[in-house]
């Protein structure tokens, strides 16, 4: 077969849809309000850990070399027909958040799966070997940092740390690896792949309010987050005239529609977005000026500098609130990551795959953190969206993508993986 | 002695005191944030019974004569000269909120109890009689209405349906004053003073601010409640487009911010006031978009009209915003009292009491509800504040007022009291 011939192979969408489902099942609970199955499978938890050995049978049965390391990835190797290249990566992670759905994570590495399944029901090799992934705790819901496999494999977070790091109950990560049978033998930081592909969920209503297929994921956002304490007087809403009062509430409510304000125009680009998520005024009383409010500011930009310009005019903007409303605010940054700028020609192979398969796409930048943000760092990478339904809620029970949305998203990566595995050096 | 002389005397502002913190000491605790001692003294509760023990005492150890409604509003009678004709009735509460002060409502009932006690020591009969009165929940704290006593003693609220208020554990307020044995036998309705007057703590900023000794209270502002529910739709901070959200926090945020606005100009009048008390997300996460918003707007305007308007924009400003950020707006109205406008030469006595005192004074509204304002139904009524230290804080440990400030106010109330129960018919 040719790479062309090869790129408009389909993969077994029944099978896919069932793996998916069955390892949905793991962790699986009922949400009354929404009447549907969510999925609890915390890092390192029991949950995880069967769904971790129902992954490692499967890869197993579908021939491949399955090998962990410190900090708990799993990688599943199929040979190649040059076993001196570098391998093609592709993965996502099987961890989910508390009340989360089975297709966030599950779908990049069950779709990594299938593409290996399609390869090996066709008898196909390529040149150079893939590996499938599973990351550890990538949604970092229990132990605080998310993408800590990936993060740890990579570089980015030494191994001693992310084995300090400690849950609710002070059980740390390496314990927890112990106990769950997958502290793995493997040393970190030996894998550098060719290319990495991540197929995922978009996690956002862009591509089915469009009727897009394919998203061809550009980056990730930068991501600055900052809890602000806006302390003012609380007093008695009937009793106090307006020109005596320092009403923390109102503080918030400025702040809050300034930075919705930051996000029209063009100062710091079309694509920045901001909210407040929390808002937590005390006392929280009718009658009663809040004299202390505790808000948080989420901000994203796909750039660096607008990012900077973004959160130096909001300071300004804080002073000036402390000013005109008598507030006191403290302002910390509780987090900061960098934007991350896939690989050009990776996002180029992913067009030309959903071209091959005549699906519709466009680029789209991530909103969320994901592993492949970290495989950036050492090889060519990009990444596969696929919409949701429920204008792609995700992190919800509500999550769903259909059968037909990860197929297209499974053989877009199909075809992406024969024809990055079929390269040279 | 002439009235002229008597508007002259002086209370015993030691006993005064004296009496204010012996009452005080009931339901006492101890704040620890604040390190002082605060009141509770719920209505209807054993620390409230034991209040009214103790003061029913001590009016009848003043030779007055004590009875007791069937809404449990405690009067004590002092004879005048001409016992056909009305008397003068002064009091207020000795309930608190469930973290309140020594000097909210305890001031007017003590304050009065301490004008007659005056009068005893120097042998003076007023030429009608006075009444003390200390009325039963004004706080509305426990049962859900406020002013309820006096409410029930004037007219507004009809005994069975005060009788059947319940509070949080089904207590009806029949069962309450029946177990505290204050369920009295005096019919309600059936009194008429010929003038109401109430010294209160002023529960705000301005008297304090402005050096102000006796605050001239010209009436009640009308008060307009509102409970918003916002529902928008909750999604992923950082996977949602700008253009595809509908965030319940910011239509919370532009309310507030509207809310302000309207108190600034003169639309409203000067006296407009508006708070955004409640303020409660959900989900309230640093990373999700909030979805639904509970929150409360608290309207006040001493002007019947002007409130009218404000209401009439709110509700226009309210169907803009749910235009313009495709939310949906819940609004139900759930307190709403009209502006009570004082009696002139009620005012004018106390403003004439206050000169013969040599205080500073000043007309001022009234923030809050009082117990004045029920009888301002029924007879010629105005009410004295006082200032209280730490911008008036009331309804809080904190609220302070100096023996100086209630002497003050319970000297203008001498006077006023002596000169009114001179009056003929």
């Amino acid at each position: 077969m040719t790479i062309g011939e090869r790129t408009q192979l389909k993969i077994n969408t029944d099978r896919l849809m069932h793996s998916i489902d069955e390892l949905g099942a793991i962790g699986a609970y009922h949400d009354a309000e929404a009447n549907v199955m969510g999925v609890h499978r915390l890092a390192l938890s029991p949950e995880d850990a069967e769904g971790r050995r129902l992954v490692k049978r499967w890869f197993e049965n579908a021939g491949l070399t399955v090998s962990v390391d410190a900090i708990g990835n799993i990688y599943a190797n199929r040979t190649g027909l040059d076993s001196k290249l570098a391998p093609v990566m592709s993965g996502s992670h099987i961890d989910s958040v508390p009340t989360g759905g089975r297709f966030d994570g599950a779908l990049g590495v069950l779709g990594a799966l299938e593409v290996v399944r399609t390869l090996n029901d066709l008898d196909i090799t390529t040149r150079r070997p893939i590996t499938i992934a599973a990351f550890t705790d990538e949604e970092g819901c229990r132990f605080g940092t998310d993408m800590l496999g990936s993060a740890v494999a990579t570089g980015r977070i030494a191994l001693d740390d992310a084995y300090g790091l400690t849950d609710a109950d002070g059980k740390t990560v390496k314990q927890e690896l112990e106990a769950i049978g997958f502290l793995g033998a493997e040393p970190v930081g030996k894998r550098t792949p060719h290319a990495f592909v991540e197929c995922h969920v978009e996690q956002g209503p862009a591509l089915i309010h469009e009727g897009i297929d394919i998203g061809v994921v550009t980056g990730v956002q930068g991501i600055s987050w900052h809890k602000l304490i806006i302390t003012g007087t609380s007093a008695h809403a009937g009793a106090t005239p307006m020109g005596f009062r320092k009403d923390a509430g109102l503080a918030a409510a400025r702040i809050n529609c300034r930075l919705h304000e930051m996000c029209t125009g063009s100062k710091y680009g079309s694509e920045m977005r901001a909210t407040m998520g929390v808002i937590h005024p005390e006392p929280c009383m009718i009658n009663v000026i809040p004299g202390r409010i505790t808000a948080t500011v989420d901000l994203r930009n796909p750039d660096d500098n607008a990012m900077h310009n973004a959160e130096q005019d909001l300071d300004d903007y804080l002073q000036h609130i402390t000013k005109e409303l008598g507030v006191q605010i403290e302002s910390r940054q509780t987090a900061r990551t960098p934007a991350i700028i896939f690989d050009e020609s990776v996002q180029i192979a992913i067009e030309t795959a959903a071209k091959t398969h005549e699906l519709s796409h466009r680029r789209i930048l991530a909103g969320a953190g994901h592993d492949a943000q970290e495989w950036s760092a050492v090889c060519k990478t990009a990444m596969i969206f696929v919409p949701g339904l429920n204008d792609g809620i995700s992190h919800n029970p509500r999550e769903l993508s259909t059968p037909r949305q990860c197929a297209d998203g499974i053989n877009t990566l199909l075809s992406v993986i024969t024809r990055l595995a079929d390269e040279g050096e």
